[in-house]
């Protein structure tokens, strides 16, 4: 059973990690009530419940509810445990402490620059996670999960060859965290991260096969198949932001030519957005690169909200890019749902709409007749919300 | 368990399903070999050879050479198992019956026109099974697996929506053969099951991310991910002919235009091969052309030998299309391998040496470290392969 998938309680693992799932999942249960859900033997569902009681991973909260006969006793997750979900972005930290039940507790967002190096950014990490201990927020960490903005191995928690983080290659962050918190730790890549949370979570809860397409300052992809995320040989799964798709476009950072990445996301399309200001075709941008000195991703979505041409049509241009990428990984992967998240799913509708167009043109009938094309439910929590999800599956699924 | 994943026979499955994987992978062995290799208590690994020997799968084979100690007796597949495997093509039925261990007993290929509906088709297959019966090549068949030119419901055994395949949508295929041969039945795409029988018994043997591209007279992919057949939701997973290549190129059988198909594959390489053979450009397809009346893809194979310069240029036009659409899909699955495939893999090194370039150039260093971009071993008997590891798949999963 690989962690992170976002599957119930019900379903797979040991007892005792399926029993902590549900109460995960579905809260306070009885004995009576989690007996039926687990279908084992009472006898085995009381000996896995008294070694949770001697952990204190779980407690009991009082009688439940009369089902007639003898009444059963309510068990719940302490509420004393605690999982760290950190989220590194390329520019940023997000960081949330959660309950058992993955109901954030305490929160906090800073800028950061991952160039920086993984000493100094995991220094930023644990400088928040000591303040966070101070509140009182928790005592210690059943486990913490943590994405970065590159491929990772996922088996030996660490980054490989990650190109945008000079200095993190084969770092090892899982290592270095689960030493300095006494708690198991789980690496994985950002976007991977935002998709098992949108599944966990958001608006593809149960999706068999999931696409979950992060556009930012680049573009990735996470791959949820068989309800399993999907990482590939290396680890490099999803890395769509350069999948070439104009032989005679821009140069791209990894050296080719015409990658989706290089035509669309927040880097390029502020390049776009700058050389329309200064053409003078918008004047929207035109007057925000004039107050500002630059113009961004988020300056051309209210261009485009106020109706301003040249802004609305970089939309169109973009999403048109990301929906024929997507047309041909939908005739290759035949996916149940693609969700659309990241920053720039703040461009909203009208790249929504242009993506859709695409997509649903493009490829063929049987793979797009019942396939929804949305945006991300939880927007900028996505990434936090899979870290704790990934958090709990390691903890529950140690073996006691 | 998913049927037909190529496993080795120590993986997976009850007892019984893990022992008759292990003799059709390894032949004869000792009950003490198959109790070490099984790692079942004794007791119960007898059970199960006793059931198996009154239901006639297996027999006893004499003693096995000495480990000291007591003599052990050899078992062995009976005999007399039968799997037949059929492989539709659009204009070809391949039929092989093999032994329990996958072995060939017998074999015939006909032509035939998928068009004709599958009653007509379906009623060859019969006539073929009829004739082998009557020679004695077989008394019953232990189960029957069967490939389809289109999208498979895997599960309901039917044919979906198959565009060059008229009168098929969801027609009981499994159903009606079931009925007929009186053994299970296992239906699949024609490129699932070219995966499976060269994972199985070709080059791909054991490879955990697996990409089988079927280059015929159309275009498409068969996908095994961490050992096992990847189909999709809607079991149209690898259709990746109808990529879109080129957004001005020609018209595709589908609708859309530029499709993969549409630039390259065997209709339409005969199509741009006549063209250059009515334009005088190339001397050996223009001698051809008037030999025969028309040119096909086997012409540019034989003009590209003798140096023809325009069959050479028509290969690796279409070879750096193949490979522009697999360095996307590098880049999205990151395989651990990827075969070529189908009639058109005998253009051979020009074709290969001209999508490894392109999938070499275009997708990230991480992802193709270590990538095998090879021609399929096992050529036009990959799908019967195939066909007889999904039947045998289905026989010994049956419960007992």
């Amino acid at each position: 059973m690989a962690a992170g998938t976002g599957d119930f309680g019900d379903i797979g693992g040991s007892t005792r990690t399926r029993l902590l799932r549900l109460l995960r999942d579905r809260g306070a249960l009885s004995r009576a009530e989690l007996a039926d859900r687990l279908q084992v033997p009472r006898p085995r569902l009381l000996a896995d419940l008294d070694a949770l009681l001697q952990e204190e991973l779980v407690q009991e909260a009082g009688p439940a509810a009369s089902r007639g006969g003898r009444r059963s006793t309510l068990v719940t997750l302490a509420p004393s445990l605690r999982f760290a979900a950190v989220d590194l972005g390329a520019t940023s930290i997000n960081v949330e402490i959660t309950d058992g039940r993955l109901e954030p507790v305490a929160a906090q967002a800073v800028t950061a620059d991952i160039r920086s190096g993984p000493r100094a950014i995991l220094q930023q990490v644990n400088e928040i996670l000591s303040k966070f201990h101070a509140e009182g927020v928790y005592e210690r960490l059943a486990a913490i999960g943590i994405g970065v903005p590159g491929p990772v191995s996922f088996r030996d928690g660490v980054p490989v060859s990650p190109p945008i983080m000079p200095g993190w290659d084969r770092f090892p962050v899982r290592e270095i965290l689960a030493r300095e918190h006494g708690c198991p730790v789980v690496v994985d890549n950002d976007v991977n991260i935002m998709c098992v949370g949108e599944r966990y979570g958001g608006v593809a809860t149960s999706v068999d096969n999931l696409l979950f397409i992060k556009i930012g300052t680049g573009i990735g992809c996470g791959i949820q198949l068989g309800g399993e995320m999907y990482r590939g040989t290396d680890g490099s799964a999803g890395d769509i932001g350069h999948i070439q798709v104009d032989g005679h476009g821009p140069v791209c950072s990894c050296g080719n030519v015409g990658c989706l990445e290089a035509l669309f996301g927040g880097a390029a399309l502020a390049r776009d957005a700058t050389a329309a200001a200064k053409a003078g075709t918008s004047p929207a941008l035109a007057e925000r690169l004039r107050a500002n000195g630059s113009v961004t991703a988020r300056d051309v979505a209210d261009g485009a909200a106020e109706g301003d041409v040249t802004c609305i049509r970089l939309i169109r241009d973009g999403g048109r890019r990301v929906g024929g990428v997507l047309a041909g990984l939908v005739s290759f992967i035949n996916p149940s749902m693609i969700v659309i998240g990241g920053g720039l799913a703040g461009l909203g509708h009208i790249l929504l709409a242009e993506i859709r167009s695409v997509v649903y043109h493009r490829s063929l009938p049987l793979a797009t007749g019942n396939l929804p094309v949305v945006l991300s439910e939880l927007g900028s929590r996505a990434g936090v919300v899979g870290a704790a999800v990934l958090a709990s599956e390691v903890a529950y699924g140690q073996p006691s």
